[in-house]
């Protein structure tokens, strides 16, 4: 009767290695053992570790990031087996959720040391660095870059199939090529498979050796199955549609970020966390043929965070009048007290209230019933845009800079001068 | 072949009283002579005039609004046939757009006098008043209200199909009970019918006194036909579903105002205008049944505005490298460029350049390609939303009072200490 | 060194009668027990139960919200003394976070029997009713509404700061004058003091006794201190700002809720659930008078959701051409793969290539950076928004209705009548 | 007193050949003679045409686009001098407004032939093509495209200041140097300045001469200025901040475009039209040095549109209530009514009305107040996400695929099996 706790396919230990971990490996195959199976129409949390889980630290120095052993990363969870999946289907992949773990509330930024790894912009920037973020709810700050605090767009990095043998020869050829290419110039322009710290599950060593050897590496998304993608909107709520090439998908997660911009430009300049995805997996048969797929699309979440809207000030007002009367759930009361409570509030303009009584009729406010049951009370709120104003009117900033209090105690705006309330065309 | 100019199905004459104007009336009635006809699935342009025809001046005094007659408005154009509309259907109102009068840009936002009109405050704002706005673009302005200028939510308050004689007998014994019921009190709580300043369009004589003495006033919103709701959001893109009482619908629009709160508070609380409306008008067939329809509803646009939202910085940056070579249509170069259009911006408050590197990759910037054909130029865009930052980046702020100057000349942002440069943990 | 985790200011124990737990309460009394001390500016969770705790269960059947005893609601957990915050001050709440408990991933929203609670609509709808919803992170569905699913607008339906002794009296004295006032109708109109399943966590039976006979009931909002004001945009990220009223504040928080409407309407209308909210503290000294404050304002949080803009579809392309090469990190070879994949995608409808690369210049595309540094290849992504289609193609609706396949095989798009493809202009 | 008509900078006449207009130029040099003076902080209205004026027809045949002289293109309005500009400065040009010509309103997209111009995709797609798009007020729609509408995001694809002779000479030694170094290949990656059918305003034929040896073309943006960017989201209410290179500025601005995607892919990609852009010039002295300039910035306006938002069905509900009676200006009736009325539409997909009541409650619906001060109906309104249901219930869409009725005549939802109505939890 109704929903249980939902099932965790994979729950990481952050107090051991994770390349002794059986549901973590870090290159792509088709013959990494799957680490559990997930039905189809399952949702199911996944935890994951990488970065973190040893080799980056939460402190001041950035020689962590600067010996980096790019080898090892990254680790993702999986491969998970979805049932029913097979060659030419779509696995739709619904990210219910992403969350930092509980027990590791932090994350980091790097910049990658131009000889190892680099970045962007490693010509100019060669150095390493690296910054730590504290997560406080949504929103995250870092110690290493003050002045500066943002809410997270959450998102994994990498998710995908596994590829099948002929998919992973196209891979493998194709980078060799691009290398060989570029052999002449002191730059490294793509990794080939490296037989070094390589993690392939519970891979015994036989197969973990032909891993090593042609397994693709999870550095760059590749068309055919998406992988490390690193887009910054395949935020919660968002669906994913990728192409299955091997019976049972072997689907794998990880790369979890707490927030990124757009080309995630340092290289490794996402937030890197760990954390816990939830995702609903449902198989689409034959839909490679059908979406004519040649590589994955994706349809962002019913509520797309937009970031800078929070520009409104919201007053509150209750079904009592400015005589203290109460009334009966009385929605026109309440707006009229919220109405009053905003002239109140702009009054230490300058402004008259008649003024702000025009002012409130005319700009877009938002009027809304807030609760109309609680009785007796009804409450309505209103919501003032502050950029209609070009002074900050934001509750902290009046006492800052905006406001400056004239020799005669009133409250006065630079470019009033004074004089707002002498402005409003009264009938004489 | 090709659009032409669309139709004005009316224009208005500035220079002439409303109340001589044969596409005009002021009253809801079934008997009031269409001023032209209009065909099911035809776009038109409808001009609208009000207030500002001649009872309200651009001026400085608010005498005007004091000793308005409310016996006159609301001037509203039409009444138009739509071709096919029957009783019974519903006719689909899509505001294709609105805009102010070339001729006339220019509005005003009034209170009335608690004695004549009245608004949602009288009681404590008894006293007239009125605001003058002018019109640049989309935006708005007051010398009566200095300080604030807005973008414009450009909507009808008014608009719907003419009552059948059994809705208008509907709402005159429903209006005349409520009157009846209050009346020991001092307070107007509706506009019952009024044969003074009575106009229906070309009505003759005997019609429009019948009109004065039965007409409905166009002051409430009606739950059988919508009329005057004064929904803010009701803006260009929306379609709006109107019951059809009459045969050949007889459509009514007016009351533009090009910006509104919710609520309208001050009565005469929007910013009234002169205008022209832009409307493509569809009959569903039967639709009032079909739809259940008791009261008209909308949908709202398909490009909603939000106010608030422009608290991006964006960058551009173009496919010369930094040592002034061209590039060929190459968006990477580009957009490493704008990423460095941005560390320089950003360097000024005191961070160092990896503190940007590191902040640009794992904060939620915009990365988009601008231009990718204009030879031999990419052109990219990286968008850096203000907020993220806890003092004011605008280009206009960063003058005023976020920056202050160090003894030793370099810039130094308020609660960063001149530090901030130190802060990131670079290796050794 | 770096953020520990943060600080469970309460915890709550989902297998006890709440009535037996000492950091809840369920009257606002100046004289309840603090259950604990929060720093200024510090941040911690506090889980909170109420309905789920006892009250209502998950099955099918409304008997329990039918018997509902509302003398025992809302348990709230508090009251928190904050350290610093006298009368005067304004205590600023930011909601960090909002989440349902791990263990109890469900919520009902239920209508209440007309003669025991009623509702907005209870004239009308007079029945008990209930409905459970099960949470797959951020969506939530019920067994009871089939076919709805949507994302919860997740917030606390109450928080507030004690009400003073005199505060309490004013409370008092206004409800009592109304009931009497309505003594003649059969209406509960508000809720008196009720000494009756009084809890106030640790008092001892004297003080419980007082705080029944004078402790104000949760049910309504009111406007000195907000209460229960169930406001649904009070969500993640937002600020609250609350007048306090006695030393050390005596915050409480509680009546979670996983979504709202506008109104609650039905009463317990909101989906009520367990939960753990993540709030940071801090005091603004004399703030009262500063903000000329009589009711809470709120600032919403910066990434409000939007409801509906999912409405895209997002291309993946990678620097891979369309012959197999491989390219370095290229965003010119990654976008126009990018568009290849969404021209491809829009064939079935009938589209030429031709068509289709004109609307893909025209149409308001977004067209992002994904990664620029996995080397070797760059993703870009191309949103195509669905909305301006006539038709539905989304990628599950394409197979349901929208694309009829022609006698020859030919897929073709209602109203298209299959000349889609011949309607291009194209030279001879 | 109040705002007059705003001033003309430059009105087209598109009955004349652009090459022949005195205000018009297709170069940009330091030496073209300014066509007119603007006040620091004016607002003025400009109109352009370019492709339009002659070179392209609204026809059915791409022959124009095949045979385009690219030598003409683009014909930019001005320059203006701005008063009081001086090299070093910043000039800020916020768009005010942008719409199509009145007498022209309609527009075209092209993709060049590989030979004449080409395009990102012209290996792929090396035809020539045309679509003609008709503007009806926000919309546009083509005959060529059939099954697609949307609303335009309308904006100048180019403007900036002259380059001085420093920048000009930079431009050509940068362009011929890619040149040079494409020469082995067939392909054009630069367009160098080109003596053939230049304009140059009123210059005399010696400074034409000179212009046409020297002067950049105008296809690329370049980061000295900015130029043609072909930035969709610079649109109404945007802020550009442009380098001025020469004394007055010397500001010209062109290719209007209805709409375009990110990239404008197929080179003449957006929706070319002739049309009036308004703008506001203010100078901020010697800002290249203070914003640390390199490249323009821009700030999006204050209403940025969302696409796809318009995913709510609005209700309209009047304080009448269900009994026929008049309330006065009580907004709670008004509530009640609205929620009525949204309980009466969903009634056809089979819901009970309890588990519509149920779903507004806790559903994130929007309640907002209409009007509150047109005596004696308030009007509220209800906004229903439609993304919240597994079907379609938008008033078109009900009629066409969603609802299938039973046998006995009663709707049915599919899916639904005709069992909503029964799976309420009602108590016994």
């Amino acid at each position: 009767m109704g929903l249980k706790e939902l099932r965790y396919a994979a729950k990481v230990e952050l107090d051991k290695d994770p390349a002794t971990l059986p549901y973590l490996h870090n290159r792509w195959h088709p013959d990494i053992p799957t680490c559990g199976t997930i039905k189809n129409n399952e949702v199911v949390k996944i935890e994951c570790v990488d970065w973190t889980g040893g080799q980056i630290g939460n402190n001041d120095s950035a020689d962590d990031v600067k010996n980096v052993d790019l080898t090892k990363v990254h680790y993702l969870t999986g491969p998970f087996e979805i049932e029913t999946a097979e060659p030419g289907d779509v696995l739709v992949v619904e990210i219910q959720d992403v969350q930092p773990l509980q027990d590791q509330p932090w994350g980091f930024t790097g910049v990658f040391a131009k000889e190892n790894g680099g970045g962007f912009l490693d010509e100019i920037y060669p150095e390493p660095a690296k910054a730590i973020w504290d997560f406080e709810g949504i929103f995250c700050s870092s110690r290493h870059i003050p002045g500066v605090r943002f809410a997270g767009l959450i998102h994994p990095g990498i998710l995908g199939c596994a590829p099948s043998p002929e998919v992973l020869s196209i891979w493998n050829k194709r980078e060799a090529e691009l290398i060989t290419s570029f052999s002449h110039l002191d730059r490294v322009v793509a990794l080939a498979p490296q037989p070094i710290n390589v993690h392939a599950g519970t891979a015994d060593d036989a197969l973990k050796a032909k891993i090593g050897q042609e397994g693709a590496r999870t550095i760059p998304g590749r068309p055919e199955h998406g992988g490390n993608c690193d887009i910054k909107n395949l935020s919660r709520g968002s669906k994913v549609y990728l192409p299955v090439h091997v019976p049972g998908a072997k689907f794998s997660v990880g790369d979890l970020h707490f927030s990124q911009g757009d080309g995630e430009i340092s290289f490794c300049g996402a937030i890197e966390m760990a954390g816990c995805i939830t995702i609903k997996f449902s198989v689409m048969k034959n839909g490679m043929a059908e979406l004519g797929m040649k590589s994955p699309i994706y349809i962002p979440g019913p509520v797309e965070p937009q970031f800078g809207p929070g520009r409104y000030i919201y007053f509150e007002g209750f079904s009592v009048d400015e005589h203290g009367k109460q009334h009966y759930l009385d929605a026109t009361v309440a707006y009229r007290q919220t109405s009053l409570r905003c002239i109140e509030y702009l009054r230490r303009y300058g402004y008259s209230d008649y003024q702000i009584y025009l002012l409130l009729s005319c700009a877009p406010i938002q009027g809304h019933i807030g609760g109309i049951v609680d009785i007796p009370n009804a409450c309505t709120t209103m919501g003032l845009p502050v950029d209609i104003f070009e002074f900050d009117i934001m509750p902290g900033a009046c006492y800052i800079s905006s406001v400056k209090f004239t020799s005669n105690g009133s409250p006065n705006v630079p470019g009033l001068s004074g004089t707002a309330a002498k402005n409003i065309a009264l009938a004489p």
